[in-house]
């Protein structure tokens, strides 16, 4: 935990913020907070900042802190990113959605495709926004508050008919993963900067058929190779935003 | 499995194979595979081909799957990057090694820095070459056949004092990863490929010390940056190896 995370909701009018149970467990048994000590703590889609711990409260097992927050940095940025993915079993999800978030998503589009099995869409991790706590688990690693927004779509067809043309004009470039694409990322950049918002599409476990792989043609999504390589989903989620990432940055 | 692999030695001089178990099973469970049908297959550190299928037998839970062998590509390409990487936790270390070698890797030095545990190094995983299973699942992966060598370094300072030294000829470029670098990999190549063979080197969970980070320095080592975010090491390997083979494409 790089960056301990408070909902907004939490912190009280006088700028202070109790914690029981995960953080206030974390604040004494690996940090060895002590009252006075300051520690780096971050508002869920807001400021960064400092909590200085006032109290500090073990009895038994329970555990509880008190904090006295000052923001030092209000620059919340939405990622230039968003993520359109093939469901995936949930123990690779689970994962998957933590590293996305420490590389910076501003969307999660969870979609149905053909080679996605439709008892992905029942698991638990997907009821109550479960998985959440994997959200907040990649920011707390990647020291960021901006808590992606996630959909899930359980039928392809209305997701690329209606949602995707529906959010076209927010996007400047449309990128589907797809291993016998021509061109990697970087020879589609040709020596510029990959500016402005950008939609990435990566298939589930399987890939893309050939009738999706249209769909998103006719979306203007632009076909991106990885190399000779086929890569498994997690890797080439990961693989493709880092790339993206580098060929973002000025 | 986008490949099927065969060790050397199971290819008979009438180039035929036979195959029981995992492999025999995904041919005929997963696959269907019937006599005449072909298969894709690797030798390990050898040609890919085709493998026709000859004979197909089950007998209760048992299978076997004869197989004739036509090599169609002998261009065994040894990949560019070679990769350090600060010892991480068993099941953590087992998908990693399947997604670096699914990227491509040459050689793969597993090493003890003050932040890996060393009970680590006692792991079931690092006896008797047991990793060697989840360097084979990424072979399968990207449709590869060369077999990284992976040695293992239970101490830093004969690795990076002694190991290192000897091996510096060999690389045209050496990075470190390490969050508070000033650059990152584009910036580093400045426009340019980033070409001849490159060794990589990423902390174990934790990061390097000032003191490791020093001696890389004192090694060449360049440092690298993923921009402001503190990547988790899986995430980081993952995301580093796909920003060189960007950068190494001409």
């Amino acid at each position: 935990m790089n960056l301990l995370l408070i909902e907004a909701t939490e912190l009280g009018s006088d700028a202070t913020v109790s914690l029981k149970g995960r953080r206030s467990d974390h604040i004494i048994h690996i940090l060895g907070g002590k009252p006075g000590d300051r520690i780096r703590v971050g508002v869920i889609n807001g400021p960064v900042g400092t909590g200085e711990i006032l109290t500090v409260r073990e009895e038994g097992r329970n555990t509880e802190v008190e904090l006295y927050f000052t923001p030092t940095d209000n620059s919340l940025l939405q990622p230039s990113v968003d993520l359109i993915l093939g469901l995936v079993r949930p123990i690779m999800l689970k994962r998957l959605l933590t590293q996305v978030v420490s590389l910076g998503v501003g969307r999660i589009f969870l979609i149905r495709s053909n080679r996605v099995e439709k008892s992905f869409f029942e698991a638990s991790l997907l009821k109550d926004a479960n998985y959440r706590q994997y959200l907040l688990q990649g920011l707390e690693q990647s020291k960021d508050t901006y808590l992606p927004q996630v959909t899930i779509h359980e039928r392809f067809k209305p997701f690329i008919e209606d949602v995707v043309p529906g959010l076209a004009s927010r996007y400047r470039r449309k990128f589907l993963a797809h291993p016998t694409a021509d061109l990697d990322l970087k020879q589609i950049a040709g020596g510029s900067r990959i500016g402005g918002r950008t939609l990435l599409a990566v298939g589930p476990e399987g890939g893309w058929v050939d009738h999706e792989v249209e769909k998103f043609l006719e979306q203007s999504f632009v076909p991106v190779s990885m190399g000779r390589r086929v890569l498994r989903t997690d890797t080439a989620v990961v693989a493709l935003l880092a790339q993206l990432m580098l060929l973002q940055e000025k």
